[in-house]
């Protein structure tokens, strides 16, 4: 196939005018297809089914230790739960606090906690003029609305296939004592699917913050989340590295089940250093007497261990796997050659990135609406919405059934390609054609 | 009986020499009680027990709108659960929200949003130099415990049995902007176990707080746990009669499940107004993606509706009534006439008061432990956990199997005697004997 922009200007209006034929086809068949958030599909929730039938009414909710589930009682979770969380995040029991059914809302917790009463005795944050955090870009949108929601100053830090830039984060973090944190989905990243690499890890573990309450919030939400069982991303367990590092209060590492039993049902975690885990429970007994423990020992009981969530993980590769390649499939099918976009083919996690020609991104998506599908939201992979370069799209495809997901993808390269040619139609000087 | 002020200083000194032998029979026995904690017991557990086979692998987890409780979504909770808490909660379906696991949490996020973001655009609490709060004694230990976490100055007001002292409350209220909340346990309160009168309600929704971010924080725990069905407290219904007075935005109502199916495993509810859920609201969207959905359609499936909880709720009073009335009968037994305590004797909640003569709560409850008997901590019932009359003693009648809540209650009442006697002996400078 030959470049979009190596086409003629009369080839490039034909080009726009059969495009936009397709489009209109498109739009008459009512379509309402959703490719925006990673919520896994009908199948994948099936898989877990067999949990609600782990604890019946003549079972037992003891704990091994004799605790009864049903009671009051047992802040950080039960022992059966810490084993179960911390093999999946390859962290010891002793640095594990189990919580609710949402990590998001650990972090939250955990922002608003440094607001009101700074980390490990710093002065708590609402009390300082400026408070920064670094976003490696383009990451996770909720993540950014956390920060934005307590008036945080949010720096961009490009990613690249081995992680965020390291130089920029490393120089930062020693000469500005306001920046506090950063965002990192480390493993299978948010939306580009890359891992950190080795060294990435390693300059982590070896920041050297001005501020002695800088924490790295290490969101390993996809860490047992591969698509393929021989070609796994492998990311260094960063409490680890920071310990032998000599930095080992350095990281908050948080996940849930939220994409391996049911998203909103599950339980999540937060591993960290004894000094963090001090500082944090502080706080915890007093926002909570203790999280949902029968729920904890439904997990336990359901997966028994490590192995066995393992082996759930695979079956939910065995739905995901085909909706990846089919959307790559599809990209390639439509794009090759064209040199209007480019995308990530991850080997795990929950998203496709796609970045589109420079200003096209917003429209992409807009006209994608229009037709009945519905993308993220163009800027929502940057903090405050602003992608500068209005190239980034989030490409979720776990929801769809394989059907629907190929016509989602069919028109979204459409849309791609109706507002790559117009770009470099307009570039050109030349008025687009109306129809 | 005789009172212990009208016997001789010899009579004294005999009856201490005696129950101090009697004490001594106690410690022999090594016990291992505890009246501590507003704790459910086994069999109120065992009652819950049919909610583990409501929901099965083979049961659809779907909403009557079609939402799927598995998946992600769903920020306020599934309209069946609005409609059960609404009704338990004698609110509009309209002014509620459904959280997680624990009404406490809630609280806990609603001071520390306020202290962040405010309430309804004013100012942070974080940004003021003083922030101070009501606080009716004796009152419940974890409320005062949030308020201090945040550095809240907490000001202590007498309970009657009608309530908190109204006069004291109106005035301070009109004359301090810096008072920007009360916390009230109105039904069956903790640990007077008082119901507020409908004259004391009445006046907390025409309340004329100086400050426009000023709130009452409602914490309607105990609103169907009555122990008689014949005799229960009424308590009027403050949304509704915050509206009537002009003044909607005045109130958070709270409450849970804890105590109804399974105390850490439930689910927990907001009422308040339209203009406090929209506040509310702006922070919810951004701390999680939703609850815990599947657990809120297990509440609904299982209690069916508000007959089938009020229905349930009369099987916990089944258990709990004869642990109340037992407790009071050896209370009645051991000191009627005496004139070293007083007790309230409570028609719903989980807790009986106990003043002893002033001085003496802390040695008592210290002389309980000493004989294997754990009470709430004396102080605990107070702001900071400085009783002013060290005479406030929470006791707990829920846990204990009655045979050993009956050992519990004698040694209580024994050690009250005990330490009664040393008082009188002092106050007229006699010296203790030592056995």
């Amino acid at each position: 196939m030959k470049a979009y922009k190596d086409y003629t200007t009369d080839e490039l209006n034909a080009l726009y005018r059969s495009l936009l034929v397709q489009y209109k086809e498109y739009q008459a068949r009512d379509l309402q297809l959703n490719m925006a958030r990673g919520k896994p599909c009908v199948e994948q929730l099936d898989l877990s089914m067999g949990m609600m039938d782990v604890l019946s009414g003549d079972s037992d909710l003891l704990c091994e230790d004799g605790t009864d589930c049903r009671n009051y009682g047992v802040l950080d979770g039960i022992k059966e739960a810490k084993i179960l969380m911390a093999d999946m995040m390859e962290v010891s029991t002793d640095n594990i606090i189990i919580y609710g059914n949402s990590s998001l809302n650990v972090m939250y917790d955990t922002i608003s906690r440094s607001m009101t009463h700074g980390v490990m005795g710093s002065t708590p944050w609402c009390k300082l003029d400026k408070v920064k955090f670094l976003c490696p870009v383009p990451g996770y949108d909720r993540h950014f609305a956390i920060t934005e929601y307590f008036g945080i100053e949010m720096i961009n830090i490009p990613m690249s296939p081995e992680g965020p830039d390291m130089d920029m984060i490393e120089r930062l973090v020693a000469e500005d004592d306001s920046i506090k944190g950063i965002w990192c989905v480390p493993k299978y990243s948010n939306p580009q699917g890359y891992s950190y690499s080795d060294l990435t890890v390693r300059r982590f573990a070896r920041l050297k913050p001005a501020a002695q309450d800088f924490r790295i919030y290490w969101d390993n939400a996809y860490t047992i989340h591969h698509l393929y069982d021989d070609d796994q991303d492998h990311l260094i367990e960063i409490l680890a590295e920071c310990k032998r590092a000599g930095n080992p209060d350095l990281v908050y590492k948080f996940a849930s089940t939220s994409k391996i039993s049911f998203p909103g049902s599950g339980i999540a975690a937060i591993a960290t250093s004894h000094n963090n885990m001090e500082d944090i429970r502080k706080q915890l007994c007093i926002q909570t007497i203790g999280h949902d423990k029968v729920n904890q020992l439904r997990h336990v009981r359901y997966f028994g261990d490590i192995h066995g969530m393992v082996e759930h993980m695979r079956r939910h590769a065995d739905i995901l796997r085909p909706k990846f390649e089919l959307v790559e499939r599809i990209l390639h099918e439509e794009m090759d050659g064209l040199e209007i976009g480019t995308w990530t083919e991850p080997r795990g996690g929950y998203f496709i990135s796609f970045d589109a020609l420079p200003g096209c991104a917003k429209a992409i998506v807009a006209r994608c609406k229009k037709a009945g599908v519905v993308m993220t939201g163009a800027g929502a992979t940057y903090p405050y919405g602003i992608d500068p370069a209005d190239s980034n799209i989030r490409i979720a495809p776990s929801y769809p059934p394989l059907p629907d997901l190929e016509i989602a993808a069919r028109l979204f390269a459409l849309c791609v390609k109706l507002e790559a040619a117009k770009k470099i139609l307009t570039e050109r000087g030349e008025a687009v054609p109306a129809k």
